[in-house]
């Protein structure tokens, strides 16, 4: 099995100014490429320490995969030290340059005398195009080696190395894999691990790695065969036994769905419009199902009723409720988004009301009490949370409760 | 200056099942404590691997730092190792068997066979209580380097490192550090360096680390010095002549703080209030702005005007203006945000919209094409804008620009 090995470069990882999510982007990706990842580490912006942290990856390990130092300032060094430890020159690349003079245009921006910089690339490269930044990434290959640079914006990076970097590593190596990604909503880590026990504890191929992010659980079942048509049968039949145990909770499939994305698709096909009424999310529902390109043609109308007010007077809100309720109660939520949707004229409207922290608890409603209103024909459901962690925890998980709640009650329209 | 080096232990972090918020925790902390960092690794549950991380480490940093491998598993080697990389025994440690099993208790477990490892620390260890956690941690001295050891999990990690670490390593060097972040918005990377490029080429301390993030550029500015005063002496001085040529692109200071702060912060100081009429966004600048705790004493009313319906129905934008124009102009903005304030009451109303992509762009108004709306009393003011990148990206600046609009708007308020 090949061996891979990540360098981060930049002086603001090691200060702490930056979360590294480009090793653990790379390193969860080089799994279904059949490569083996040894080692990870992270250099400042230091010619000398980068150059023998290169010398030692270049020693221990087949394929050297970096991040960052590409820029056009002085300090960006990667290249011009992989061209030193490699023993090749840097070239311009005439292509690159008008890339990046196009890319510029469009920005609104000028080519600086830096970013020349950027359009030099060691002798013999694979030019790895960036369609969001001026910074062109490369391979080169030597003496059975491979060397990977990429820029360090997560933004810039993740597309280059989806679309060039992936394809070139399977190529590289002999073994197929083939990975089916289950994205869970409404049940934790654990128990979700608990329910499929026996699968996991059996694992060998396909394995079965369960991993939790933001509000939400994922399984990455991948099986390595010598073809990807015997790969994907023994990932399907293990997948179909997680099905059986899991169903209710998996909302989608793969790791660029989004909880919105089957919201949308699912209203899409069922030809119904949804609308929002946000208080403590602020938006953030809306935000989320506006993420999804084509979302214009389910959802239109969204309130943001932040103040007591703008529950009154853009969806009707009554002034009796919040006096007798309050603004985080049931009734509030429900009229909400019963307003939301005779204002609007949506088939659904979800509302939520709720205190996100980290001030505004009392004993009675304590920080991270949310409430959540569904509304469509066959009448108003309000479901209470109560969330825990921070104000931008409580925020997120509660959008996307309210995002599970739309899709859990089409299923049914 | 002390040098240390973290190694962070775990085949989960190179599977990429883990993202490593460990290394930026620690990382973020050094400055404070005058110590560089200068490398950082990942290593998996492999003995021979992490032997040799641990030899490269000690021969050229003064202080290891290691978190993961403390468990009670067989593969939890990290004290092992480093007992046989400096050359001690592993001794056993009757408090911390002891604190274990009341820890247990309290949780209400057992103590396991497995668990006694756990207990057992190199000789001559500085302890390093877990108040939340089976694993205690430990610092051995040897030669003039020190090996810090520490539970992986976050929530255990954390607390020992503020309590015990941290004082230890500030106790141990003998320099103090002083920084100052600057963050600054309307201006990229290389532009911003350059217009202080007299600046950057002669640092040597302080020292000038500019990075890019998502739409805005930030600038660490770091003295160091034998005592505070004079480190933030030199730190100011750099700063001020900083302010003198980047003054107006400068939002705020500091890691933690946001546009969307530093503008309800203004809007709070001056008793203004804002309201929002949002498109292409779909209610990520509300979001953005009730993200902040305390947003609700400037933010009341937001509308998400996704639809032409909604556009006319709730902020009154004409049809015949729809018509003529189309909903991505000048003239749209301009009613939206007239619109939002006349509807909401608010002292000021930001609108936008655009074609955020990927679809929906034409020759005349491509994707990225962005009108901002800003209405107030003095008037209506709206700018054009054409952002590049996916959608998410031309979202995301569309939002800070309306952020940035406002807080230069108030300046003059």
């Amino acid at each position: 099995m090949l061996t891979a090995e990540i360098i981060c470069v930049g002086t603001e990882l090691l200060m702490g100014q930056v979360l590294n999510t480009n090793e653990h982007f790379i390193a969860s990706h080089l799994p279904e490429a059949g490569i083996a990842l040894n080692h990870s580490s992270v250099v400042g912006d230091n010619p000398q320490r980068l150059k023998d942290a290169l010398l030692l990856a270049k020693s221990r390990s087949d394929i050297i995969i970096m991040t960052g130092g590409l820029g056009p300032t002085d300090d960006d060094l990667t290249k011009e030290t992989v061209a030193q430890v490699f023993g090749k020159k840097l070239v311009f690349h005439a292509e690159c340059m008008d890339k990046m003079v196009s890319y510029l245009k469009e920005s609104g921006k000028n080519l600086t005398k830096n970013n020349e910089k950027q359009a030099y690339l060691p002798e013999g490269s694979i030019v790895i195009e960036n369609n969001n930044g001026t910074a062109p990434g490369c391979i080169i290959e030597d003496d059975g080696k491979a060397a990977i640079m990429l820029p360090g914006p997560p933004r810039e990076m993740v597309p280059m190395f989806n679309e060039t970097v992936l394809p070139y590593l399977k190529n590289k190596s002999g073994t197929v894999l083939y990975s089916r990604v289950l994205r869970l909503f409404g049940i934790g880590e654990s128990r979700a691990a608990a329910m499929c026990d026996d699968l996991i504890k059996n694992q060998t191929n396909p394995t079965i790695a369960p991993y939790a992010k933001e509000g939400e659980v994922t399984f990455r079942v991948t099986a390595s065969a010598e073809n990807e048509a015997t790969a994907k049968a023994m990932a399907d039949e293990t997948v179909s036994a997680m099905y059986e145990r899991l169903g209710e909770y998996i909302y989608g499939e793969g790791d660029e769905t989004s909880l919105a994305e089957v919201v949308v698709n699912e209203l899409n096909k069922k030809k119904l419009t949804v609308s929002t009424a946000e208080s403590c999310t602020g938006g953030l529902i809306g935000k989320m199902i506006t993420e999804v390109s084509g979302a214009s043609s389910v959802y239109g109308f969204g309130f943001v009723t932040y103040a007591n007010e703008a529950k009154m007077q853009l969806v009707g809100v009554k002034h009796e409720t919040l006096e007798k309720y309050g603004a985080v109660s049931e009734e509030t939520a429900k009229e909400m988004a019963e307003g939301a949707r005779r204002v609007s004229g949506s088939d659904i409207a979800v509302s939520v009301t709720g205190i996100a922290g980290p001030t505004g608890g009392t004993k009675e409603k304590p920080v991270g009490l949310v409430y959540i209103g569904i509304s469509d024909k066959q009448g108003c459901e309000v479901f209470r949370f109560v969330q825990h962690g921070d104000r931008e925890r409580v925020r997120n998980k509660s959008a996307l409760c309210a995002l599970d709640i739309i899709r859990r009650r089409i299923q049914y329209a």
